[in-house]
Protein backbone atom coordinates (compact mmCIF):
# COMPACT_ATOMS: atom_id res chain seq x y z
CA UNK A 1 0.00 0.00 0.00
CA UNK A 2 1.37 3.34 -1.10
CA UNK A 3 0.67 6.31 0.90
CA UNK A 4 0.08 9.97 -0.88
CA UNK A 5 2.58 12.07 0.59
CA UNK A 6 1.32 15.69 0.43
CA UNK A 7 4.70 17.43 -1.15
CA UNK A 8 6.52 20.19 -0.26
CA UNK A 9 4.96 23.59 -1.53
CA UNK A 10 8.91 25.07 -1.37
CA UNK A 11 10.06 22.12 -3.44
CA UNK A 12 7.60 22.86 -6.02
CA UNK A 13 8.02 27.05 -5.62
CA UNK A 14 11.84 26.04 -5.95
CA UNK A 15 11.58 24.16 -9.26
CA UNK A 16 9.51 26.82 -11.04
CA UNK A 17 12.13 29.00 -9.90
CA UNK A 18 14.72 27.06 -11.52
CA UNK A 19 12.72 27.21 -14.72
CA UNK A 20 12.37 30.94 -14.60
CA UNK A 21 15.85 31.26 -14.10
CA UNK A 22 16.78 28.97 -17.03
CA UNK A 23 14.39 31.29 -19.66
CA UNK A 24 15.98 34.24 -17.60
CA UNK A 25 19.74 32.99 -18.19
CA UNK A 26 18.46 31.78 -22.13
CA UNK A 27 17.48 35.25 -22.90
CA UNK A 28 20.33 37.25 -21.12
CA UNK A 29 17.97 39.18 -18.84
CA UNK A 30 18.16 40.36 -15.88
CA UNK A 31 15.93 39.66 -12.84
CA UNK A 32 15.65 42.60 -10.26
CA UNK A 33 12.91 41.40 -7.43
CA UNK A 34 11.96 44.67 -5.45
CA UNK A 35 10.57 44.01 -2.00
CA UNK A 36 9.70 46.57 0.74
CA UNK A 37 6.30 47.68 3.57
CA UNK A 38 3.90 48.99 1.97
CA UNK A 39 4.15 52.49 0.99
CA UNK A 40 8.13 52.72 0.74
CA UNK A 41 7.85 53.93 -2.83
CA UNK A 42 8.86 51.09 -4.77
CA UNK A 43 6.75 52.21 -7.92
CA UNK A 44 7.97 55.74 -8.08
CA UNK A 45 11.31 54.27 -7.33
CA UNK A 46 10.82 51.95 -10.69
CA UNK A 47 9.44 54.76 -12.69
CA UNK A 48 12.64 56.87 -12.00
CA UNK A 49 14.93 53.79 -12.70
CA UNK A 50 13.39 52.47 -15.17
CA UNK A 51 13.99 55.70 -17.07
CA UNK A 52 17.51 56.54 -16.55
CA UNK A 53 17.86 52.77 -18.19
CA UNK A 54 15.71 54.15 -21.14
CA UNK A 55 18.10 57.15 -21.59
CA UNK A 56 20.92 54.47 -21.73
CA UNK A 57 19.06 52.19 -24.55
CA UNK A 58 17.94 49.57 -22.44
CA UNK A 59 15.05 47.47 -22.09
CA UNK A 60 12.78 47.20 -19.24
CA UNK A 61 9.79 45.21 -18.25
CA UNK A 62 7.85 45.21 -14.99
CA UNK A 63 5.73 42.24 -13.32
CA UNK A 64 3.64 44.38 -10.63
CA UNK A 65 2.74 41.93 -7.68
CA UNK A 66 -0.51 43.14 -6.12
CA UNK A 67 -3.48 41.03 -4.43
CA UNK A 68 -5.57 43.10 -6.02
CA UNK A 69 -6.07 46.36 -8.47
CA UNK A 70 -3.73 47.49 -11.09
CA UNK A 71 -2.77 51.19 -9.66
CA UNK A 72 0.63 50.89 -9.65
CA UNK A 73 0.61 49.00 -13.48
CA UNK A 74 -1.09 52.17 -14.42
CA UNK A 75 1.24 54.78 -12.90
CA UNK A 76 3.82 52.65 -14.97
CA UNK A 77 1.94 52.76 -18.01
CA UNK A 78 3.46 56.18 -19.51
CA UNK A 79 7.33 54.73 -19.48
CA UNK A 80 6.10 52.72 -22.42
CA UNK A 81 7.33 49.01 -21.42
CA UNK A 82 5.53 45.80 -21.24
CA UNK A 83 3.95 45.60 -18.01
CA UNK A 84 2.60 42.48 -16.57
CA UNK A 85 -0.20 42.56 -13.82
CA UNK A 86 0.09 39.77 -11.48
CA UNK A 87 -2.60 39.71 -8.92
CA UNK A 88 -3.07 37.35 -6.11
CA UNK A 89 -6.39 37.51 -5.25
CA UNK A 90 -7.64 34.72 -7.17
CA UNK A 91 -4.51 32.60 -5.34
CA UNK A 92 -6.42 32.95 -1.77
CA UNK A 93 -5.10 36.78 -1.44
CA UNK A 94 -1.22 35.57 -1.07
CA UNK A 95 1.22 37.94 0.78
CA UNK A 96 3.87 37.50 -1.68
CA UNK A 97 4.74 36.99 -5.46
CA UNK A 98 5.00 33.23 -6.36
CA UNK A 99 7.44 31.61 -8.89
CA UNK A 100 3.83 30.54 -10.47
CA UNK A 101 3.13 33.79 -10.96
CA UNK A 102 6.44 34.81 -12.55
CA UNK A 103 6.10 31.73 -14.69
CA UNK A 104 2.75 32.72 -15.83
CA UNK A 105 4.04 36.29 -16.90
CA UNK A 106 6.86 35.26 -18.81
CA UNK A 107 4.56 33.91 -21.33
CA UNK A 108 3.16 37.50 -21.96
CA UNK A 109 6.71 39.02 -22.07
CA UNK A 110 9.09 39.74 -24.99
CA UNK A 111 12.27 38.09 -23.88
CA UNK A 112 14.21 38.35 -27.16
CA UNK A 113 13.86 42.19 -26.47
CA UNK A 114 14.55 42.97 -22.96
CA UNK A 115 17.51 43.51 -20.58
CA UNK A 116 16.07 43.47 -17.38
CA UNK A 117 12.69 42.81 -15.82
CA UNK A 118 11.71 44.16 -12.43
CA UNK A 119 9.57 42.13 -10.04
CA UNK A 120 7.90 44.95 -8.18
CA UNK A 121 6.85 42.36 -5.16
CA UNK A 122 3.84 42.48 -3.11
CA UNK A 123 4.49 45.50 0.03
CA UNK A 124 4.86 43.08 2.62
CA UNK A 125 8.26 43.28 4.57
CA UNK A 126 8.27 39.29 5.85
CA UNK A 127 6.64 37.00 3.87
CA UNK A 128 8.22 37.52 0.12
CA UNK A 129 11.95 37.35 1.76
CA UNK A 130 10.98 33.72 2.26
CA UNK A 131 10.76 32.84 -1.50
CA UNK A 132 12.88 32.36 -4.48
CA UNK A 133 11.37 33.49 -7.84
CA UNK A 134 14.45 32.97 -9.91
CA UNK A 135 15.87 36.28 -9.85
CA UNK A 136 19.27 37.31 -9.76
CA UNK A 137 19.02 39.83 -7.14
CA UNK A 138 16.85 40.79 -4.44
CA UNK A 139 17.17 44.20 -3.29
CA UNK A 140 14.77 46.05 -0.41
CA UNK A 141 13.63 49.39 -0.10
CA UNK A 142 13.22 50.75 3.26
CA UNK A 143 11.39 54.16 3.79
CA UNK A 144 13.37 56.54 6.23
CA UNK A 145 9.89 57.32 8.43
CA UNK A 146 10.00 53.65 8.86
CA UNK A 147 12.87 54.25 11.42
CA UNK A 148 16.04 52.82 12.14
CA UNK A 149 15.10 49.66 13.77
CA UNK A 150 13.65 47.96 10.81
CA UNK A 151 16.65 45.40 10.07
CA UNK A 152 16.48 44.37 13.65
CA UNK A 153 12.69 43.64 13.65
CA UNK A 154 12.83 42.24 10.12
CA UNK A 155 16.14 40.29 9.61
CA UNK A 156 15.29 37.70 6.92
CA UNK A 157 14.43 40.53 4.40
CA UNK A 158 17.95 42.18 5.24
CA UNK A 159 19.80 39.05 5.25
CA UNK A 160 18.08 38.19 1.51
CA UNK A 161 18.95 40.98 -0.33
CA UNK A 162 22.15 42.19 -1.55
CA UNK A 163 20.86 46.10 -1.81
CA UNK A 164 18.95 48.28 0.51
CA UNK A 165 17.65 51.69 -1.03
CA UNK A 166 17.04 53.85 1.89
CA UNK A 167 14.23 56.03 0.13
CA UNK A 168 12.24 59.32 1.14
CA UNK A 169 15.63 60.57 1.97
CA UNK A 170 13.97 64.48 0.94
CA UNK A 171 12.12 63.56 4.48
CA UNK A 172 15.40 63.88 7.10
CA UNK A 173 14.84 67.17 8.15
CA UNK A 174 11.59 66.65 9.36
CA UNK A 175 11.89 62.72 11.17
CA UNK A 176 13.41 61.90 14.40
CA UNK A 177 15.71 59.29 12.63
CA UNK A 178 19.08 57.89 13.63
CA UNK A 179 20.53 57.49 10.05
CA UNK A 180 23.88 56.07 11.34
CA UNK A 181 22.23 53.79 13.51
CA UNK A 182 19.83 52.56 11.01
CA UNK A 183 23.78 51.69 8.73
CA UNK A 184 24.71 50.79 12.14
CA UNK A 185 21.97 47.98 12.17
CA UNK A 186 22.07 46.64 8.71
CA UNK A 187 25.59 46.10 9.00
CA UNK A 188 24.82 44.33 12.42
CA UNK A 189 22.57 42.19 10.55
CA UNK A 190 24.31 41.75 7.05
CA UNK A 191 27.47 43.39 6.89
CA UNK A 192 27.64 42.42 3.20
CA UNK A 193 24.75 44.31 2.21
CA UNK A 194 25.35 47.13 -0.30
CA UNK A 195 23.24 50.74 0.92
CA UNK A 196 22.16 53.78 -0.96
CA UNK A 197 20.48 57.25 0.11
CA UNK A 198 17.74 57.99 -2.94
CA UNK A 199 14.69 59.87 -2.96
CA UNK A 200 11.98 58.63 -5.21
CA UNK A 201 10.53 62.16 -5.18
CA UNK A 202 14.03 63.86 -6.40
CA UNK A 203 16.13 61.65 -7.99
CA UNK A 204 18.68 61.56 -5.24
CA UNK A 205 21.31 58.82 -6.18
CA UNK A 206 18.77 56.97 -9.11
CA UNK A 207 22.22 57.62 -10.97
CA UNK A 208 24.15 55.27 -8.61
CA UNK A 209 21.59 52.70 -8.31
CA UNK A 210 21.62 52.28 -11.87
CA UNK A 211 25.20 51.90 -12.20
CA UNK A 212 25.22 49.25 -9.57
CA UNK A 213 22.50 47.29 -11.39
CA UNK A 214 24.50 47.64 -14.52
CA UNK A 215 27.56 46.28 -13.25
CA UNK A 216 25.75 43.68 -12.05
CA UNK A 217 24.11 42.64 -15.04
CA UNK A 218 27.58 43.03 -17.29
CA UNK A 219 28.98 40.51 -14.86
CA UNK A 220 26.07 37.98 -14.65
CA UNK A 221 26.18 38.58 -18.64
CA UNK A 222 29.88 38.02 -18.86
CA UNK A 223 29.62 34.52 -16.59
CA UNK A 224 26.74 33.52 -18.98
CA UNK A 225 29.08 33.68 -22.05
CA UNK A 226 32.18 31.90 -20.07
CA UNK A 227 30.09 28.82 -19.69
CA UNK B 1 -9.89 2.07 6.37
CA UNK B 2 -9.81 5.25 7.97
CA UNK B 3 -7.56 8.43 5.84
CA UNK B 4 -6.05 10.54 8.61
CA UNK B 5 -7.38 14.26 7.50
CA UNK B 6 -5.21 17.30 8.29
CA UNK B 7 -7.52 19.43 10.28
CA UNK B 8 -8.10 23.10 9.31
CA UNK B 9 -5.20 24.81 10.92
CA UNK B 10 -7.93 27.75 11.23
CA UNK B 11 -10.45 26.11 12.62
CA UNK B 12 -7.62 25.37 15.96
CA UNK B 13 -6.98 29.03 15.85
CA UNK B 14 -10.57 30.08 15.58
CA UNK B 15 -11.02 27.80 18.45
CA UNK B 16 -8.77 29.39 20.82
CA UNK B 17 -9.55 32.55 20.04
CA UNK B 18 -13.23 31.95 21.36
CA UNK B 19 -11.37 30.71 24.37
CA UNK B 20 -9.29 33.96 24.75
CA UNK B 21 -12.15 35.76 24.17
CA UNK B 22 -14.18 34.16 27.13
CA UNK B 23 -11.63 34.53 29.26
CA UNK B 24 -11.27 38.28 28.41
CA UNK B 25 -14.98 38.83 29.31
CA UNK B 26 -14.88 36.47 32.32
CA UNK B 27 -12.11 39.31 33.44
CA UNK B 28 -13.92 42.29 31.47
CA UNK B 29 -11.01 43.48 30.08
CA UNK B 30 -11.11 45.08 26.42
CA UNK B 31 -8.77 44.04 23.83
CA UNK B 32 -7.69 46.28 21.16
CA UNK B 33 -5.41 44.41 18.14
CA UNK B 34 -3.31 47.20 16.84
CA UNK B 35 -2.10 46.17 13.20
CA UNK B 36 -0.06 48.00 10.44
CA UNK B 37 2.57 48.02 7.99
CA UNK B 38 6.16 48.02 9.38
CA UNK B 39 6.79 51.02 10.90
CA UNK B 40 3.75 52.81 10.82
CA UNK B 41 4.49 54.48 14.66
CA UNK B 42 2.18 51.66 16.54
CA UNK B 43 4.38 51.76 19.07
CA UNK B 44 4.55 55.19 20.03
CA UNK B 45 1.07 55.83 19.56
CA UNK B 46 0.79 52.73 21.79
CA UNK B 47 3.00 54.60 24.03
CA UNK B 48 0.94 57.47 24.18
CA UNK B 49 -2.16 56.00 24.30
CA UNK B 50 -1.72 54.13 27.43
CA UNK B 51 -0.18 57.04 29.59
CA UNK B 52 -3.38 59.18 28.61
CA UNK B 53 -5.91 55.68 29.52
CA UNK B 54 -3.55 55.75 32.67
CA UNK B 55 -3.61 59.14 33.83
CA UNK B 56 -7.91 58.31 33.92
CA UNK B 57 -6.94 55.77 36.52
CA UNK B 58 -7.06 52.68 33.26
CA UNK B 59 -5.29 49.47 34.05
CA UNK B 60 -3.22 48.33 30.50
CA UNK B 61 -1.04 45.67 29.58
CA UNK B 62 0.75 45.17 26.31
CA UNK B 63 1.23 42.28 24.32
CA UNK B 64 4.28 42.77 21.68
CA UNK B 65 4.19 40.64 18.87
CA UNK B 66 7.40 40.62 16.88
CA UNK B 67 9.12 38.46 14.84
CA UNK B 68 12.28 38.35 16.95
CA UNK B 69 13.75 41.45 19.04
CA UNK B 70 12.75 43.07 22.64
CA UNK B 71 12.96 45.91 20.96
CA UNK B 72 9.14 47.49 21.27
CA UNK B 73 8.33 46.06 24.70
CA UNK B 74 11.77 48.20 25.54
CA UNK B 75 10.34 51.37 24.82
CA UNK B 76 7.44 50.60 26.63
CA UNK B 77 8.76 49.29 29.96
CA UNK B 78 9.17 53.00 31.27
CA UNK B 79 5.33 52.84 31.43
CA UNK B 80 5.04 50.08 34.39
CA UNK B 81 2.62 48.37 33.12
CA UNK B 82 2.65 44.42 31.98
CA UNK B 83 4.03 43.34 29.09
CA UNK B 84 4.09 40.33 27.42
CA UNK B 85 6.79 39.44 24.53
CA UNK B 86 5.35 37.07 22.06
CA UNK B 87 7.87 36.32 19.26
CA UNK B 88 7.28 33.81 16.52
CA UNK B 89 10.36 33.10 15.26
CA UNK B 90 10.58 29.96 17.56
CA UNK B 91 7.64 29.42 15.75
CA UNK B 92 8.97 29.60 11.94
CA UNK B 93 9.09 33.19 12.41
CA UNK B 94 5.34 33.45 11.28
CA UNK B 95 4.31 37.06 9.86
CA UNK B 96 1.58 37.63 12.50
CA UNK B 97 0.36 36.97 16.08
CA UNK B 98 -1.49 34.27 16.48
CA UNK B 99 -4.51 32.99 18.89
CA UNK B 100 -2.17 30.59 20.29
CA UNK B 101 0.45 33.44 21.46
CA UNK B 102 -2.03 35.46 22.90
CA UNK B 103 -3.33 32.05 24.88
CA UNK B 104 0.39 31.52 25.82
CA UNK B 105 0.51 35.57 27.14
CA UNK B 106 -2.78 34.98 29.34
CA UNK B 107 -1.11 32.61 32.14
CA UNK B 108 1.57 35.69 32.10
CA UNK B 109 -1.00 38.92 32.82
CA UNK B 110 -2.28 39.82 35.89
CA UNK B 111 -6.08 39.64 34.26
CA UNK B 112 -8.04 40.51 37.56
CA UNK B 113 -6.29 43.87 37.47
CA UNK B 114 -7.02 45.06 33.62
CA UNK B 115 -8.86 47.26 31.69
CA UNK B 116 -7.11 47.02 28.58
CA UNK B 117 -5.07 44.76 26.69
CA UNK B 118 -3.18 46.05 23.48
CA UNK B 119 -1.94 43.33 21.04
CA UNK B 120 1.02 45.41 18.95
CA UNK B 121 0.79 42.77 15.89
CA UNK B 122 3.56 41.93 14.13
CA UNK B 123 3.89 44.62 11.02
CA UNK B 124 2.32 43.67 7.94
CA UNK B 125 -1.09 44.97 6.36
CA UNK B 126 -1.39 41.72 4.77
CA UNK B 127 -1.69 38.35 6.69
CA UNK B 128 -2.54 39.61 10.37
CA UNK B 129 -5.63 40.99 8.90
CA UNK B 130 -6.77 37.06 8.49
CA UNK B 131 -6.94 35.93 12.39
CA UNK B 132 -9.08 36.23 14.70
CA UNK B 133 -7.39 36.95 18.38
CA UNK B 134 -10.46 36.80 20.49
CA UNK B 135 -9.75 40.83 20.53
CA UNK B 136 -13.05 43.13 21.05
CA UNK B 137 -12.01 45.14 17.85
CA UNK B 138 -9.16 45.41 15.19
CA UNK B 139 -7.20 48.63 14.94
CA UNK B 140 -5.48 49.79 11.57
CA UNK B 141 -2.62 52.25 11.78
CA UNK B 142 -2.11 53.97 8.58
CA UNK B 143 1.15 55.96 8.22
CA UNK B 144 0.73 59.15 6.30
CA UNK B 145 3.82 58.99 3.75
CA UNK B 146 2.78 55.47 3.14
CA UNK B 147 0.25 57.03 0.37
CA UNK B 148 -3.45 57.48 -0.29
CA UNK B 149 -3.78 54.31 -2.14
CA UNK B 150 -3.33 51.64 0.25
CA UNK B 151 -6.85 51.16 1.14
CA UNK B 152 -7.58 49.98 -2.33
CA UNK B 153 -4.30 47.81 -2.28
CA UNK B 154 -4.84 46.01 0.79
CA UNK B 155 -8.30 46.00 1.45
CA UNK B 156 -9.02 42.64 3.52
CA UNK B 157 -7.17 44.76 6.63
CA UNK B 158 -9.43 47.93 6.04
CA UNK B 159 -12.45 45.96 5.97
CA UNK B 160 -11.71 43.86 9.28
CA UNK B 161 -10.94 47.31 11.20
CA UNK B 162 -13.43 49.12 12.90
CA UNK B 163 -10.97 52.00 13.11
CA UNK B 164 -8.70 53.80 10.70
CA UNK B 165 -5.62 55.92 12.97
CA UNK B 166 -3.92 58.24 10.15
CA UNK B 167 -0.52 58.79 11.89
CA UNK B 168 1.94 61.07 11.69
CA UNK B 169 0.30 63.76 10.47
CA UNK B 170 2.86 66.13 11.79
CA UNK B 171 4.54 64.98 8.17
CA UNK B 172 1.74 66.57 6.32
CA UNK B 173 3.78 69.43 4.83
CA UNK B 174 6.40 67.80 3.33
CA UNK B 175 4.21 65.12 1.88
CA UNK B 176 2.86 64.58 -1.96
CA UNK B 177 -0.55 62.90 -0.50
CA UNK B 178 -4.18 63.87 -1.42
CA UNK B 179 -5.91 63.55 2.43
CA UNK B 180 -9.57 63.88 1.07
CA UNK B 181 -8.27 61.29 -1.85
CA UNK B 182 -7.55 58.74 1.16
CA UNK B 183 -11.02 59.46 2.81
CA UNK B 184 -12.36 58.44 -0.58
CA UNK B 185 -10.42 55.47 -0.28
CA UNK B 186 -11.24 54.17 2.93
CA UNK B 187 -15.24 55.16 2.55
CA UNK B 188 -14.97 53.23 -1.25
CA UNK B 189 -13.28 49.84 1.19
CA UNK B 190 -15.28 50.28 4.40
CA UNK B 191 -17.97 53.05 4.75
CA UNK B 192 -18.64 51.85 8.27
CA UNK B 193 -14.67 52.87 9.21
CA UNK B 194 -13.96 55.25 11.71
CA UNK B 195 -11.05 57.70 10.85
CA UNK B 196 -9.34 59.77 13.04
CA UNK B 197 -6.34 61.80 11.99
CA UNK B 198 -3.37 61.57 14.92
CA UNK B 199 0.32 61.95 15.40
CA UNK B 200 2.45 60.07 18.18
CA UNK B 201 5.28 62.68 17.87
CA UNK B 202 2.87 65.36 18.86
CA UNK B 203 -0.28 63.75 20.34
CA UNK B 204 -2.84 64.79 18.12
CA UNK B 205 -5.94 63.07 17.71
CA UNK B 206 -4.91 60.86 20.95
CA UNK B 207 -7.72 62.16 23.50
CA UNK B 208 -10.32 61.62 20.92
CA UNK B 209 -9.21 57.95 20.35
CA UNK B 210 -8.87 57.56 24.32
CA UNK B 211 -12.19 58.45 24.11
CA UNK B 212 -13.49 55.90 21.28
CA UNK B 213 -11.84 53.01 22.82
CA UNK B 214 -13.66 54.22 26.30
CA UNK B 215 -16.76 54.08 24.54
CA UNK B 216 -16.32 50.77 22.78
CA UNK B 217 -15.22 49.21 26.12
CA UNK B 218 -18.34 50.93 28.66
CA UNK B 219 -20.70 49.59 25.55
CA UNK B 220 -18.74 45.93 25.92
CA UNK B 221 -19.00 46.54 29.92
CA UNK B 222 -22.92 46.68 29.85
CA UNK B 223 -23.55 44.23 27.36
CA UNK B 224 -21.79 41.87 29.31
CA UNK B 225 -23.79 42.49 32.75
CA UNK B 226 -27.32 42.38 30.56
CA UNK B 227 -26.51 38.79 30.14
Amino acid sequence: MSIPIIRDVLEESNALAERNRAAFDEHGIFVVNVMSSPGAGKTTLLGRTIAELQAAGLRCAVIEGDITSTLDSERLAPLGIPIVQANTQPFGGDCHVGSHLVNAALAMLPLDNLDYIFIENIGNLVCPAEFDLGENVKVVVLSLPEGDDKPMKYPLMFRECRMCLINKMDLLPHLDINVPKLHRNLELVNGDLQVLLVSGKTGLGIPLWCEWLESLRTAAQNELHEL
